[in-house]
């Protein structure tokens, strides 16, 4: 099974496949700094709750990459700084700030000196990727008894290798269950208006040899009617305390029809993207971007000049509409 | 206020806006056999339930348009084949076999000679036409009171002036409304794959005078539950006996995002949409239409090579989510 490789750490610089290219050029980047690993992320180069999460950790420990004969309190300034504009890219997933809070506590430590601080963060860094990559295996476990041999799992934006370190988090029980010799045919939403899901899940899973059948977002609740889909699976930005959830516009609405057609419906997740500190979904900030994501398709303008435009990247799905939670911890349904 | 001529009855021949081009272009095309208002109709160069009932009689008209020396029976036998041609275009919307069946009508008469019959045949079209007017007129009358001032609605598809031959369906009241002075608001849905809410609805909207906003469709549910759009107002293709309506793929999900938030939801229609041969939404036939409205954007290729793709048209919202009717008799709400 051909798994791409998202990021890596090397000597030249952090490493990472440029996702706004796809599916018409692999192509990596070489980001050498904290300014160049933030600008890839808020251009979407980079994307994915849990991906943007090692990303950033990766784009602190460069920041202290050179230290040279500096002291530890230069480097913990710097660090510092790269942690501040890191997290600020992009508000609404937790991940980026969880992984840049643990990057932080690093620098607490008492270090004797900046390269042996260095090293720690550097450490900590590919402990965050690493452990990525296990937790996307345990969601794969953890959900792999909801994909039965036939199954047929409905998928908005990307959840999938691309969004990850590993095999995915909604996409990790579809791998899962390849591997295991299971028919799984996935319906793929396109997901407007970066088309996450006609660019990339349609481009992994085709690379992967499994079968995909890529639609519209709005076509998602005429084919949970046909009945013909055994569960929706879909990723997350991040979960508040009350189980409300956060992630790529158009999965309330999904999960709304999911709903009216009774198809369980489950988040993928691992308990990074758990923010107890946010009690529900109402206090989730919604990032709204460029207007431009919506006028135009590369350089082609698809609607008139001047129109307003209202562009919020996600939505809050109410937890009432969740079916379970499939975590690296386990399965967690409602009472 | 500025509305656009979709359509005209020339000496040259039947003469439209070609509905493809928009928004970057505004091109007629001069059609002047009933094949060529075929292919128009197949490649949505002209679109809209109404409108393409308008020009469907008139393709019909233009085969009988010449008749020379030709006897009433040959006329009759041309007129036979292009309305059996221009009825196999595009399945689900009724009104286009409802204005069909209205020319072939008038062949049944005893007419005299061929150019007598050609004459009743272009009459019956511009009757059509005429009678499309003044039902938008209409329903923009009974929709009134639905669109009070600082009203906000939220639409889906373009089911205004450019899907009739006058001031549109759903979009009727708000022409009306903006004409009484009142603000009015409309949130378009961008409506994928086509996009006739970002290249018609929006452009007919931004030259009229009256604020849009444009949003991916998944948005609108967010919308909804924002709290403020007083309706949402979409067209219909075809109106089953029990209510059930088709309309633009992407309908049901937002009647389903409308009844979650209780926003009225209303759907606009000439009395030539409901068919009562079909009992209900099940009946209805759905177009599928080709992989590359969803895979490319023009030259452009938005999704890998090889990707399945399901590409339903149209969709059925069941009676149920339905608020009301307006129709050009008046509205019809639930008992």
């Amino acid at each position: 099974m051909t798994i791409p490789v998202t990021v890596a750490w090397t000597p030249e610089g952090l490493v990472v496949l440029d996702q706004s290219l796809l599916p018409g050029e692999v192509r990596y980047l070489t980001l050498r700094t904290p300014a160049e690993v933030a600008d890839a992320i808020r251009d979407l180069r980079v994307r994915g709750a849990p991906l943007i999460g090692i990303v950033a950790a990766m784009g602190v420990a460069l920041a202290a990459r050179e230290p040279g004969d500096d002291s530890a309190a230069a480097v913990r300034q710097w660090v510092d700084r790269a942690g501040r504009l890191l997290a600020a890219t992009r508000p609404t997933a937790v991940n980026l700030r969880w992984a840049i809070d643990r990057m932080l506590a690093v620098t607490q430590r008492t270090m004797p000196d900046a390269r042996r601080l260095s090293a720690a963060l550097e450490a900590e860094a590919m402990a965050i990727h690493a452990e990525d990559r296990a937790m996307c295996d345990a969601i794969g476990e953890h959900g792999l008894p909801l994909v039965p041999d036939g199954a047929v799992v409905l998928t908005h934006c990307n959840a999938g290798s691309l969004a990850t370190g590993g095999i995915g988090t909604a996409l990790a029980p579809v791998y899962r269950a390849h591997q295991a010799g299971r028919r799984v045919h996935v319906i793929a939403d396109e997901t407007r208006p970066v088309l996450q899901g006609g660019r990339l899940t349609a481009w992994e899973l085709t690379r992967a040899g499994i079968p995909c059948t890529l639609i519209a977002d709005s076509m998602a609740a005429s084919r949970l009617r046909r009945g013909d889909v055994t569960c929706v699976l879909v990723g997350a930005d991040r979960i508040a305390a009350n189980g409300d959830t956060a992630n790529k516009i158009g999965t309330y609405p999904l999960a709304l029809a999911a709903k009216a057609h009774n198809v369980p419906f489950y988040v993928a997740a691992p308990q990074s993207t758990f923010d107890l500190a946010t009690p529900n979904g109402a206090a989730i900030p919604i990032e709204e971007r460029h207007a431009t994501e919506i006028t135009m398709i590369g350089d082609r303008r698809i609607a008139p000049e001047g129109v307003a435009v209202w562009n919020p990247a996600f939505d809050v799905t109410p937890a009432a509409l969740i079916t379970g939670f499939i975590t690296d911890r386990g399965l967690l349904t409602r009472p």
